[in-house]
């Protein structure tokens, strides 16, 4: 017989990213995010809240570790089965992750979890012993990883949580992660000029990127409580916006009016004074990281999409570490995308983030 | 704006895997039958209706090739958005497919196709060059590949069309392919010595071992037009469990009282009577293959889970081919299952299947 | 101070391969065959006695299991170092190979050991628990695993003991192995249709294929003696050569003048007569084998280029082995060359010896 | 018949490496460096000299671009065969690579070619359309690709020209390459604090590491005529010794009395005023590569041996550019060795150094 319980009454439940302390409905705001849950009995479901104007949220689900499920979701407030017919006794592990970052050009999109109906008993999820954040953009969030090699739309269904770098890395470390990611978006700048794209600006906040009235009333837009979660390495994968947004037109502020533009050199080399913006913005994210997260150890990553800012990305991280002293941080250069190993949108495939993964957890396994 | 339609009025649509005539709707029997269109437009649903009492049907999907979604289902009649926000102009190819076999265990079970909503055109899907029957076991219904080594439960959650060697093989050679398959049986006998788990006693039929009122009703036990889709390849891979239900308990037909097994003899050999029961089996099999696909090129594959019986099966086969002058025949060893390519339920995983689809499909190339 | 040694005089060196009781010096007939030893001291020679006519023997060897040298031989007596400066108290394994197969068509090719330089003290080298015999045609021998692909010459550079399939056969298990095979050669004829190229013939004797006086004298044609090294497998490796002969002209006796053919009947399928006749040489080959090593499991290996006599030999082993009682004797299908996997001569290359290696030794594996 | 003749009368010749312009004989200095054929005939054979006291060179050749031998030099003057028994009328490629490093321990040690025995003609090999030039340590000189991972031997045998990710990288990219490196030496100073082994120090003249007066006579200390090969991108793989160097103990040079030694602080950080001193060397020996290849992309390269360098490294890349205005400078992190792809001596194996090469070979494909 099915009973159903509120999520906010299940203590044993694990939730994953980022989010407000409400749990009544828990609301999902970034990739990745979502709740993790040991329960035993034959079936399970969970309830389910989703809105959205433009970008439909999607999730995916592991059983026991392994991707059992996708799927887009509907509007609306309804229930989604996971499991049926399993052997009662057993404990099952659930882990439900948002299969899409949070939507910066959707104000209306999250999705939000209410209850859920099974037929056994929750136990506590153990914490793992490594906790891992990972910051970057597109690549970060999984985009390209779903889709055939010719799509071009940039749609919710070319997202993926679980293919990419971020959760390989997790699943090799045996690290429990968070992902602040925001596709298109750099260090300084957005790929288009746009200097509102800067991720450095939305850290202090639980999930400040997301615009409008929604984001306001669900808490989005508040502090975040660093405290509550203090990661063991700090991950950033930014730099390759900022260097496309050396050949892309310039932004214009229509509130201000100013125009933004990362330029060229007449030679077509990077301009030196433009540069230096970008590796204050470099020096400066490395500091917020550091104030937020005192004990983490830093690894700034770089190149699965080109490594044509990777000197003065070194140069800015080596001059924040000689001015603050500041010895736990680290550069790496990750593999780059080729023909073998692209996905869908130019982005990188399946077996760039698998090259990808390797490389990151075989750096931090060194470090622990 | 959301147009609908209903499958039948759709000529451009192409049906996958054996069916009854009906298009209103359309009932999907088999694993990997499903249906295949071309559509412009930007947003795609299809309604469903789903039945079952024990074993719930999941569908998976491709857009333009690529695997995007899977969901378990609910019982109920219901759309399902399978696209959003997609260029409109473009021409998606949208593959649904049955991710569960024909259910023996449960008459009830059955995924059927109603109507479409979409804001787009339909467009011819071509025939393919190649048309290739797989007939098989567990193996060939995928089970095992999905879900944790762990995992032990016999249920849908853990079967896949996507992944399995037959899949595969077809995306490899470009291929349009039926599947004829059901977890547990053999050529003689199921794995439990149950003498109705035989395939052969039941491929005239379009899908007649489900059993029940349903299926009568459905069109399932009808006679299977054999002339309406003739394969180039019929690629059969039993033995398994016939090799498995020698070392079973003797299973007893509760309407006869009569028992059945397999046996060994005291130093453990196989019985070289129940050899032949067997051997016997292979040859009418291979015959009823050639009666019902009369040019089709005809290859036995065995050996994902061992090759115990090999020797008497390529026996079976030589004396078909001498007894009959049938020279469009072949076996196929295929590669067997490892430490590193066993999936759950200690069945072949997605690696064992991706050596055996490359295995048979070059197979298959030398002989076009 | 470097000292010397005979060869026969060192009682703690391994002789592999078939060959003579004679030390003084030892005859390698056999690729693959050579010596082993455990030395200590910092420097390392060995002094070759080398003939031939036409095909000049190469060696390779390895230093503690890594290959690190391979050089064409010269004709004469003289010495060739192996190691130097290596530190003198570690006991290093010195494995020593013919890279070439007994030549029958220059019976003047032999390479002889007569005696060893170095510093140290030779260790007794421990028997291996498993003991496998190859039984083979040119893939055995490991032609075309040196050399690039666009290579026809049929020369010595071309073959390879180090890069087989049965060297790593051997390494994968830890086994001691023996080969006696023969590029060309079949089961009941060569590829030529001439029927002097068997290998059943010749496998009581030591290496009686080698023509001559030198064999005469050398001792390759007397008896060998199989109680002085039981195999605990033998793999047969051979049909690819009799498949051959069928689609090549007929072969004319000169002594007798009578003509020799494998034929095709007129629609292009084997003569099943001819079938027979290989069928015939299967068994009686298998019989000799279980003559020669009573408790040797005899596993039938075919398919490393193509599987088209594939039935017919299952139906030879199944035919002999209900014919004997004989219960240990299997058949193995070994992965096909690709054209990834091709080497030099349109043989299997350095790849697909891998893949054959790991599916014979788990073959083994499962057997032990 | 074979004819003989002296090397320096065969102007289709090509001679690889840093060499003098003497042919009379043909000095081999470098790893790597060698002579390349295009020569009809059945029968090849090259009169070597070769000398060493302490370290005895090695040989490896490819002919038509596959490995076939590689060999232990004895001292003297002889012959050694390399081709016998091809098709006459065929032209082959023979190419001869100098297996281990110029030895600067051992001022001796060098091959000398002298001429050729033969039966055909030599026809011109032509120049490739990509030049290499590779500056580096042990990696670079192949140390650690031949032997068992338990080898700690350092000895000739266990160098390598051909494994390496210089000789894959230019097979990948179909480029002429020379090498110029030594094991355990750095950019400012050896792994141990060893001031004069810094690779900058040498690089002018063709060969002036060697110490002694037979290299003084062998002309390895005349100036080195970069205008006769100007390669079109340069490789430095430098900075693992120079890192190493801060772990190791002072270096004392007996002739000054004098102490060197990179130091670490007390928390165990680098020091900063020694980091410097390394900065400084980079950054001039990147003007003195500069000053030597005038229009060479030169590529710094790093991380086959661990990163702790690499941020300073890349602070020093990035100084020297913005200080000359150099923009054919880049940098580029190679793949880490792990447990899987580690060689003999701890260092990197084949496939440590085949995913360099691809790597590398990727970076450079892009710039051209």
């Amino acid at each position: 017989m099915l009973k159903e319980r509120l999520l906010q009454d299940i203590s044993e439940l694990k939730v994953h990213g980022r989010t407000t302390a409400c749990r009544a409905p828990l609301t999902l705001f970034w990739t990745a995010s979502g709740f993790e849950c040991n329960v035993t009995g034959s079936e399970f479901w969970v309830e389910l809240e989703v809105c959205f104007d433009v970008f439909e949220p999607w999730f995916s689900y592991t059983i026991n570790g392994d991707w059992v499920g996708r799927q887009m979701l509907q509007k609306g407030r309804y229930w989604v089965p996971l499991f049926r017919g399993m052997s009662p006794e057993r404990v099952k592990n659930v882990h439900f992750f948002k299969d899409l970052q949070a939507m910066s050009d959707d104000g209306n999109s999250y999705i939000s979890i209410h209850a859920f109906r099974y037929d056994g008993e929750f136990y506590a999820v153990k914490d793992k012993e490594l906790k891992i954040e990972f910051i970057g953009d597109s690549i970060t969030s999984g985009e390209g990883l779903i889709g055939a090699r010719k799509e071009c739309d940039w749609i919710p269904m070319f997202f993926s949580a679980i293919k990419s770098y971020t959760y390989q890395t997790a699943q090799i470390l045996d690290a429990e992660y968070r992902i602040f990611s925001q596709s298109g978006w750099g260090v300084h700048n957005a790929w288009d000029n746009n200097i509102h794209g800067a991720i450095p600006k939305y850290y202090k906040e639980i999930c400040s990127l997301m615009p409008g009235a929604k984001n306001e009333t669900l808490g989005g837009n508040q502090p975040h409580d660093f405290a509550s979660w203090q990661p063991d390495f700090v991950v950033v994968n930014l730099g390759t916006n900022d260097a496309a947004s050396f050949d892309q037109p310039e932004w214009v502020d229509t509130q201000t009016g100013k125009c933004y533009k990362m330029r060229r050199t007449a030679e077509g080399d990077y301009d030196i004074e433009d540069i230096k913006i970008f590796q204050q913005a470099v020096k400066g994210f490395l500091a917020l990281i550091r104030e937020c997260n005192p004990k983490a150890h830093i690894i700034w990553c770089y190149g699965m999409l080109g490594i044509s800012l990777q000197l003065y990305l070194c140069e800015a991280v080596s001059a924040y570490m000689h001015e603050t002293g500041d010895q736990f941080v680290s550069y790496l250069q990750l593999p780059d995308t080729t023909k073998e190993s692209v996905g869908s949108r130019e982005h990188p495939g399946f077996l760039c983030h698998q090259q990808a993964a390797e490389v990151l957890s075989r750096h931090i396994a060194q470090m622990r």
